[in-house]
């Protein structure tokens, strides 16, 4: 496997290049890809044709984690690990574990732990193959431990009515919302796994805004909600919110991020900078 | 009682001026004015010194009425009737209702439907003494009634744990969440007025975005919220929620409405517009 291209844009793009590398015994019969985030500072490895493949949300998700922040953080449902390396990436002082329970996901994740590239970025960085949904003594034997972090991130399978459906099933399972819960159960983990204080970050459809205040509930307050819309005037498409563990501040309502600029493809300038991991998205609170 | 000066500005701003009327056998002993909205083509009679005042709020809330719109409407907890006054003075289709339960407040209702300068007004608007929170039958036996109405609209006292205390009990109680379950009990009295199909238009905190959501249930759906936020930057201070009754549109999250241009008091130029009646701010869908 080889960098066919850098791209040393806003990370958003990826390149597509036929994997040929048989030597490995774990490869999978799926072309991959090795894509550049941050303008090539980090790599992931991806299947080209099948499965959610990172961008913008994952950078976005990242740039929550405040400029200087230290300590442990979790990505939950981790996928090839775009959000969590995307902050270890800018953050020298963050280790991250990358959660995630579909076998193909897991097997891009270990690939891109492994890239040559990533040599320093993977010794921060390790990986739990877990479901985000186990309970209690299941969650803490698969290696999910209480009160242990200061940060978890997670960019929950999501799905809506509407959307275009796609027959491919490992894209199916990615973007597939688990039942209406969903944010309960991940939210239940990430309050458990947190230290008290510490920061849970999310990256959803404005839709779910309810369902996420709701399962925020009383185990976080101080909840910050950043609407992100394609551009000035437009409804949101996604919400980014932050809350804090064991926190009773009140709810905040943030201007919201604009990605484009004008009337081309071009990113606003705060949103390069964002998804180049050149700036962050700190809380106000 | 005489205007003692007209303020053509943007409706917010009002002029303070004893009230010296004591011809009137329900005159009260407290000090009225009486303020010019939408550039003096309507007016409201006010206690000066105490109660909720109308301002911003009422004017945004008011806004939501598409043009061109037709029927009846009514304004729940309407206060001295400013939001109901302000979509019947933009929009001649309209027959408003006023429904509110503090006396103080109602008489106001009453001195600003007395008015001479509002008599063409007046004659699209009635005023009920009611309590927006009664069920079923005693909510009909009210005056409230049943599937009657093409748009509700309402801007339900409120009040934050952080919010500077008043020793005026009137404003005390013109502020005061009446308890958890104020949104539940406003929007059930909302969805069983209006007809199927029928909008219902809400002014509240970004706080209350959860209870707002929740409450308005299987009951509505098309939810649209757009944030009001001082300044471009500024977090929100206020959410503007429209729905339908009966609808399953997803909700959606609108750009927000930025009250002031540059570092001055100075409205921006769409602020100006919709706190003047100039403008409408219609739903999306």
């Amino acid at each position: 496997m080889r960098v066919s291209k850098v791209n040393s844009g806003p990370g958003m793009t990826v390149t597509a290049k036929p994997d040929n590398d048989t030597g490995s015994p774990a490869a999978p019969a799926r072309t991959h890809t090795i894509d550049a985030f941050h303008q090539g500072r980090f790599f992931l490895v991806q299947c080209a044709d099948a499965g959610h493949r990172a961008g913008m949300d994952a950078m976005l998700l990242a740039a929550t984690i405040a400029e200087g922040a230290r300590g442990r953080l979790a990505d939950l449902g981790a996928g090839a690990g775009a959000a969590g390396l995307a902050a270890a990436s800018r953050l020298s002082g963050l280790e991250v574990v990358l959660v995630e329970r579909a076998p193909a996901m897991l097997e891009c994740a270990r690939r891109t732990l492994a890239l040559e590239q990533n040599a320093a970025l993977a010794a921060r960085a390790s990986l739990i193959d877990a479901d985000v949904g186990l309970r209690g003594n299941e969650r803490i034997a698969a290696g999910l431990e209480n009160s242990a972090y200061d940060f978890v991130i997670m960019n929950p399978p999501f799905n809506a009515a509407d959307d275009r459906q796609t027959p491919d099933p490992l894209k199916a399972e990615a973007h597939a919302m688990d039942g209406a819960d969903l944010f309960e159960r991940w939210l239940r983990t990430a309050s458990a796994m947190l230290k008290p204080g510490g920061q849970v970050s999310i990256i959803a459809r404005p839709q779910s805004i309810s369902d996420i205040i709701a399962s925020l509930g009383r185990r976080f307050g101080g909840a910050e909600i950043t609407p992100v819309s394609p551009r000035a005037g437009d409804d949101a498409i996604r919400i980014l919110v932050t809350a804090i563990k064991g926190s009773r501040a009140r709810l905040v309502l943030r201007d919201r991020i604009v990605i484009h600029q004008g009337e081309g493809r071009d990113f606003s300038p705060l949103m390069h900078d964002l998804a180049n991991g050149l700036a962050d998205w700190p809380r106000r609170g």
